[in-house]
């Protein structure tokens, strides 16, 4: 189908997914689940042909890893359309009420965004999960995933697309795009399209931010600092720095860059040598740093550095205001973390950085939507407005405003015929 | 002053205006307040001056009306001030918290989005009132006036910075933009500009929305509709109609397009007949309308029309889901009415069209944050993401995740050693 069509459908589609009922998308879900039960081993067939392609076209180790979609991976998908059945209905929730005359009722109801376009690389259980947070949250969904995914991509989106129809849902609420000219057809399409999330490399993203006028939600850069603060326990920092660097390199919420008050650099830093040699990761440090441990010469340029591998810049800085400073300089807005033991210290460094996720005395790399009990996440947003860290259903909804008259015109409060009550209420749209 | 260091005091200020209390915060607003009392006779007299040019420089009738700031509209501006004192702190609000697992602590936090810019045409009013409802929820603000207002706004900001730094709030949170060139170059501050509200012609607006990768708050057009249904009470629908065309034709919220249900054409329209011409408002109607109705012959092209003036369009259509696919595919997701008498028809409406305010027997004319009650606005967005229909200080707000733990490290949930217990819990922030 032509990407032309497939968004004109998925726009249609998307003011029945938006008045879809609780009962029918959770049984929509539950038909996805079965679906993949049932139709696993066409799957792993699938997916095993794309890691073969792709093996053989050079794909990058990680980016393997992140296609193989095996049935560990399914089963887990599997549980995750489980538990966000579970979830409360996100659609049609009442936020606030208020008369605002005699007879003329403001409501403020949670609705779907409408269509949402996300791009991705790889990863067939992330194409699984936005598809189900887009259901569960009365959203149409238009996904282009990668060519190195291509097969698999074809199979699930057919097995959700059979299953959800079946169960009542309107066809066209779930499109593939397959080419890439898919993609900049798809960036120009403001009028049927009214969300983008791209879910791949940095400069992917910028891309897609720099070519279209419809909004994006993600992250370009995952540039997380942890902060070591004079009142630290060293004991705890170098637990939790070893976890927030060398966990899982390879993520947005690992740490790049560790900054550590003066006051402890010579006890710290000499501790960080040792361990950081076991681990291989390669320190780039400043001058004052280097007193402490082996590292490379940092330059300006070291502290804009995501490195997503075994690799640290590390920065010895005069106090908490100098440390505070610099993520506000050089970060991106994802998680900051301090270690200290002075609750004074840690609110105000979570108070002044300006960061979606600021942690006291625990690794960066909670920074997630399953970790933080959200059931699924569409990604990590470093936006400053609409959604911030984690995103959930919550990041797939926006409210509309439903007012109730009684053939009320502004004109009598105009002349001053009437005036504007103005009390809360606390009912919910359709108590009417 | 450039406005690169505008902008940059506007982003250093950003951090002190985030954790600025509530006390602070409101004491500089009733410092704006006393300010503005105490020079009344030195604005009206630069605001004069102001108007005096732009007459002489043909300005049009509407803008010179916006642009008038009188002893009435300064009082009303004190007025906003003082109910924007009375409401409920914004910043620092405690959306939610969790336990993620024991001592591991998620607490999601309202904080402001930042440094917000502001460009707009004549309107002196609302040069305070976005001013103050930055102040109020913690942001920075850049504002860009017309040069129409120039003198107007060059006091108004002098009173504003001069009473806000006296009570403690840092110089620069409020910063003037004077130059033409200054627009261009606020659009490429995205490093130091996290959010652009721009008032003005639709034009305008969407030069802004095509020239910035900087989120846009706004509407760019306000094409409402009323829809008369079969059910409809036609005295109602007449004094609506009446009121939501003429009231105020120069507003974003004047209803554009009228649909009518096939059933109540012949009864409804002769009268609108009568009315229109007493009001002297040009009808453009499709070939239906012009049985019942003098008008003008309809073309595609007259359903997008934004008149802003005694001007309206007119069409019949088949059903209720022609009126609903007709403001889907035409509106622009303002405010759009429906007049029934019908629960069904009225509730299928407000679910099906997809629009920011959905209103049921009154008129659109009510689609405007002081009419809800919000104490003041930003501006009215057909947005889809964020923030829709009137903004007042929600939309200048964002969230935070603060996590707080005692050393925990993601390696032992990765490792299975411990699991998450995803507790709500129902503690605010700093109940710690």
């Amino acid at each position: 189908m032509s990407i032309i069509n497939a968004a004109k459908e998925a726009k249609a589609a998307s003011v029945l997914m938006a008045t879809a009922n609780e009962t029918l998308k959770n049984k929509a879900l539950l038909a996805i689940a079965e679906a993949l039960e049932a139709n696993k081993y066409a799957i792993i067939e699938a997916n095993d042909a794309d890691v073969k392609r792709s093996e053989e076209e050079n794909l990058s180790k990680p980016l393997l890893k992140r296609l193989k979609f095996d049935e560990n991976k399914i089963n887990d998908v599997i549980e995750g359309l489980k538990s966000l059945i579970g979830l409360k209905e996100p659609v049609g929730v009442t936020h606030f009420s208020r008369e605002l005359d005699q007879g003329l009722e403001l409501y403020q109801v949670s609705c779907p965004i409408g269509v949402i376009g996300v791009i991705f690389e790889s990863r067939p259980d992330a194409f699984v999960q936005i598809s189900a947070l887009c259901l569960k949250s009365g959203n149409s969904v238009l996904l282009k995933g990668g060519s190195e995914a291509a097969l698999t991509n074809k199979v699930l989106s057919n097995i959700i697309k059979k299953a959800t129809t079946k169960v009542g849902l309107p066809k066209g609420w779930i499109g593939l795009l397959e080419s890439r000219e898919d993609v900049s057809a798809m960036l120009k399409m403001d009028e049927e399209i009214d969300l983008i999330i791209p879910r791949g490399s940095n400069e992917f993203v910028r891309y897609i931010m720099d070519h279209s006028r419809i909004p994006v939600l993600g992250h370009a850069d995952g540039i997380c600092h942890t902060y070591v603060d004079q009142y630290a326990d060293l004991d705890m920092a170098v637990d939790v720095i070893l976890d927030a660097k060398t966990q899982y390199v390879a993520v947005c919420n690992a740490t790049e860059t560790l900054l550590v008050h003066e006051a402890v650099a010579a006890s710290l830093l000499p501790r960080l040598d040792v361990v950081f040699k076991q681990k291989e990761v390669i320190v780039n440090g400043c001058d004052r740093t280097r007193l402490y441990m082996e590292a490379k010469p940092a330059t300006e340029a070291t502290w804009g550095n995501e490195y997503l591998d075994y690799e640290i810049s590390v920065k010895v800085v005069d106090d908490l205001d100098a440390a505070i400073a610099h993520i506000n300089r050089f970060g991106s807005g994802h998680t900051d973390a301090i270690i200290t033991g002075n609750q004074e210290s840690a609110l105000k460094f979570m108070d002044h950085v300006d960061t979606g996720n600021a942690f006291w005395n625990c690794s960066t790399r909670f920074s997630d939507g399953f970790r933080y009990g959200f059931g699924a996440e569409v990604g990590v947003s470093t936006n400053k407005i609409h959604a911030r860290g984690p995103v959930g259903l919550e990041g797939l909804l926006i409210y509309k405003y439903k007012v109730i008259g009684q053939g009320h015109i502004a004109g009598d409060y105009a002349s001053g015929k009437k005036t504007f009550t103005h009390k809360n209420l606390d009912k919910k749209f359709m108590d009417v």
